[in-house]
């Protein structure tokens, strides 16, 4: 039995990676193993980093919340989390700024790349991994699904855990451990699908939207049959990821007859494939009502987790 | 009517430089003019940035505040404020972080003399004056009574301010006025009275402790009635400054005695000039329920100040 913890920023859908890299794995994980106070954070104040993202904030945690329904997450079993909700949350990352060296900070793989790519970086991007630890460590869990670009960022949690339970000589943090998605579904570039990339697959666009998505598709110059070259065949990678091995030869062919209809085959694929959670996403997103609900609720439960925590922090530092 | 704040850090009993520089200067203020919403920050989170604080941090907190009283301060005409009984100060620390740019904060001139001195500095001695514009901001402060050496962070929080006023095209926030208080007592070592430069002198301490301190105060080799080297002599300025313009005669008498006789007459002169506070102090230190119902009332009144502006706050970053 151990706590379990995913999240999603809120910056608009979640996309075909989120769904095949996070939300499909944590349901197929809950089946596999029994875990207690399974917590879905939507990480609506980590959205935040990014200026563009105030605007539309509060829908964009609906539209995860939606998503997550949608694809048939049940939510009696999770704890969705809507990081504004948990005031404490902030309240730890205070605690946590003053023992974690600035130094390291700046070495974050993520802090770096935003370095490299723009030159007025805020401060919540600089701070970013210790608001994360402190939605790990607030949400006492054991075990986090992350993808492994977030790995840093996890063992920053570690570290910070370590560090207080040290000082304050009592096992206040648990140290999580991570769990992580190795076989993601590549981006219509190639590279891992990312909003940022814009290389992405939006399931849960129009039609319209999704067959320009992959007509995006980057595509070698000829198909090969030769296993080298399928491997780096874009499109057939992301068709087998998604209907299985067993449609192989049936993609082969179509790719071979020309790629336009092998990128048919694909977004036929995918409006099969989830028409049913493209009808419940649209369903959901009409009841925000219902939507609020579960976040009401699950800011309710949080409360629960997170009083004794902070108790406890608010004593070592004698802020109590 | 002007909204008042000013505070002082928890980091041990507020000594004489405090005492002249803040607390008689917020007494003078408030009786010149009619000033509402007066509140006295103890900025217990801020004193966290070293970790040798954290250990006393509650008892520091007391002594602050009772020292204040002893001062002469109306409880009833302020509110006392601390810090860690606000969390959504900790929440508008994220809010800010994301629209203040990191690289200013590495300009700040309290950051560059930390970065001289250790190592290993932590974040939240970065991050410090974020959260120092949060206080600001958090109490609607129109008039902030600060030291030369924090009229930089005052800055920062008016910039952030507007910044903020800016992306919701709402005054949510008050641009503060700072007051600075220029006739400052000079530590033992002739520099500005501060604890981690140990030059203080701690009127609430014991008399042995004081007569110790005084004993430290660096004088000149040869005492001289030139103004140019009056203006230089460190003692002959502690005591004018306590004792007025009209003692000048008598203790130029003395330090043509010899420094020792005169810091015998500066040591009798504070012992007299603050035998009521001393005691004061004593009595509400050995009253902490007291002072625990002083805050609980002060975070009482502040909740009620702040709930408005967190709930603007959030709604533009649509965290509602």
């Amino acid at each position: 039995m151990y706590n379990f913890l995913t999240g999603i920023k809120s910056t608009g859908r979640p996309h075909l990676g989120n769904v095949i890299g996070v939300i499909y794995p944590t349901i197929f994980l809950t089946k596999l193993t029994k875990l207690t106070k399974n917590v879905i954070l939507i990480a609506n104040l980590h959205s935040l980093t990014n200026l563009k993202y105030i605007k539309n904030n509060k829908n964009n945690a609906y539209k995860i919340l939606a998503v997550w329904l949608a694809c048939g997450i049940d939510s009696k079993q999770f704890i969705f989390y809507r990081q504004s909700d948990i005031t404490e949350v902030t309240e730890l990352l205070w605690f946590f700024s003053i023992i974690y060296p600035y130094n390291r900070l700046k070495l974050v793989h993520s802090f770096k790349e935003n370095v490299k790519k723009q030159q007025r970086i805020n401060t919540g991007i600089l701070t970013y991994p210790i608001l994360m630890a402190a939605d790990i460590l607030i949400s006492k869990a054991e075990l986090v699904l992350v993808g492994k670009d977030q790995l840093q960022h996890l063992e920053i949690a570690r570290q910070i855990a370590k560090k207080i339970n040290n000082i304050i000589a009592k096992k206040i943090f648990t140290l999580p451990q991570s769990i992580v998605i190795e076989n993601l579904i590549p981006g219509t570039d190639g590279t891992k699908m990312s909003k940022t990339k814009n290389n992405i697959i939006d399931l849960f666009a129009s039609k319209k939207e999704i067959k320009k998505q992959i007509r995006k598709i980057k595509t070698q110059k000829q198909f090969s049959h030769k296993k080298k070259e399928l491997l780096k065949d874009n499109l057939y990678n992301i068709y087998i990821r998604l209907a299985g091995k067993e449609k192989k030869e049936k993609i082969k062919k179509k790719c071979q007859m020309g790629y336009e209809h092998a990128k048919e085959e694909l977004y036929k694929l995918i409006i099969n494939k989830f028409k049913r959670e493209r009808n419940l996403y649209k369903y959901y997103l009409k009841r925000k009502n219902k939507l609020e609900t579960i976040f009401k609720k699950g800011a309710k439960k949080m409360k629960k987790i997170v009083n004794s925590t902070i108790y406890e922090v608010r004593k070592a530092f004698e802020c109590n």
